[in-house]
């Protein structure tokens, strides 16, 4: 029953997707730092899984899907890769990163709001655990790349992954169709992470000029 | 019966004021580093609840009373708010950072020692997971800012909390009253903080000259 | 059942030998950063345990035997005074911090991963966990001591974990002795990590000159 949702085809494809887009990043922010390939996979696997993991660990859902499923480390491998063998060819792109990130970022909100009702966690646990879903991993990745994480000082991020969480479980409390409420959460973030990188928005500083 | 303690109302508001010493004191931290309204919140909650939440894991009470309760995150939010908005009050008040971090540090061994003895911990278990719920938040915020947490290097600091914890195991253990126990282990980790702040205690320093 | 094979003496011994080994790597970093006896205490602690207290979380083994067990504790305290005691008789040693954490590197990676077979793990978790168990705890002292984590861009390292853990788990899988399996894993990863060491051997710098 509880694995319902996620041995949905379009569940799994999505859940790749975003996995794939997270370990992007993350091996893109390693190869900055000039990490070796072991080091560089490590970063990618932690910032696509680390979140999960975090979310499963507090819903005590052990051993955590993001360990206990090879395709995770699979994608995750696959993901850097790709992103450093392509990478001549994304290298005038602007700021790639960023948007890899931005992907992710809402389909794992919306996965780990949804994990967290399945396990029965109550509306402000399942948006919490959404929102840690989507930057837990990116987090894990600046605190070994030792640098504050970005999620902190940045233009509008994690409050994008708490609207597309906010969305996901409003629209599963009300029992909207959970394809329909996903697809307009992850838009919703998107659109926002979009607004936000076109007009520099940022959440005010706090003591700044 | 395991939530019997933690429901009696003065149990509530200790926990509820420790909480707010501690996500004052995370974001004052933040403050300083300039992070953003959202990376403000994020570091004053994990400092708040950081230890819990590992404390919660260690012990198998998934999930976490600090991410499970919305008091909590309501709590270090307001602590959050308070401290920036009445931070012109308190500008010329010498190191108000420490003090909030004391005020917290006794609280939460208590708590942490108490809650781990109520889940069948062993003594010296009940100690260590004490320290580390009084002291673990620290660590995420300082590691969050990316600097060496202050409990490793500064003044007389986490050996407050072992105290606290310690007397709070050895009143249960000898089965004395839970609120007089908890008065003298607080009580006896602020004394031991104000006499290092006002001296300068400090743990010696491993080769230093 | 599942204590079985920890309970055999031969295991306990092993166990405790990788303790004082990471736990003494722990201390000579932390001294490294002149931290005071306090934090050194808990830096060696958390290098030795800090793995395996993420593998048990993972497993939902809990409380994790890193803090159930006082064993550990005091085995890392005791390294930690016989660290530094006898630094002046190590001193002219060349990199002992390396060398400690090469011992502990295969016993830690065996260690993990036979724990996870006997939870019912699947092989490749098995071995990531082992892998874990073994790199953690100086992904963490590396963290703490703010600095990124050695073993994402040094010398072959994390990779003999993995040779060992890998190793561990398919001699367990072909039911060879249990004793056996575990002498050529730890012996493939110190044997590894000296032609690592010998030859300077790394793995490439992704994106290097």
């Amino acid at each position: 029953m509880e694995r319902a949702a996620t041995d949905h085809p379009l569940f799994a494809v999505v859940e790749l997707l975003g996995t794939f887009a997270f370990a992007s990043s993350g091996a893109a922010a390693a190869k900055e730092q000039r990490l070796d390939w072991f080091g560089l996979f490590a970063v990618a696997y932690l910032t696509a899984c680390g979140g999960g993991i975090v979310r499963d660990l507090c819903l005590g859902a052990v051993p955590p899907v993001g360990i206990s499923e090879w395709r995770y480390l699979a994608c995750s491998a696959f993901a850097s890769i790709m992103t450093i063998g392509l990478r001549p060819l994304v290298e005038h792109l602007k700021r790639p990163v960023r948007w890899f990130d931005s992907v992710g970022l809402g389909f794992f909100a919306v996965v780990g709001a949804h994990q967290s009702l399945l396990r029965g966690a109550g509306v402000a646990t399942a948006i919490l655990l959404g929102t840690v879903t989507a930057v837990g991993g990116g987090v894990m990745r600046d605190v070994l790349l030792n640098r504050v994480p970005v999620i902190l000082e940045k233009e509008i991020y994690a409050l994008a992954a708490v609207v597309a969480a906010g969305i996901q479980v409003a629209g599963e409390v009300n029992r909207m169709p959970l394809g329909l409420t996903q697809c307009i959460a992850v838009a919703a973030c998107l659109a926002i992470r979009f607004l936000a990188l076109r007009y520099s928005w940022a959440l005010p500083v706090i003591g700044g000029r």
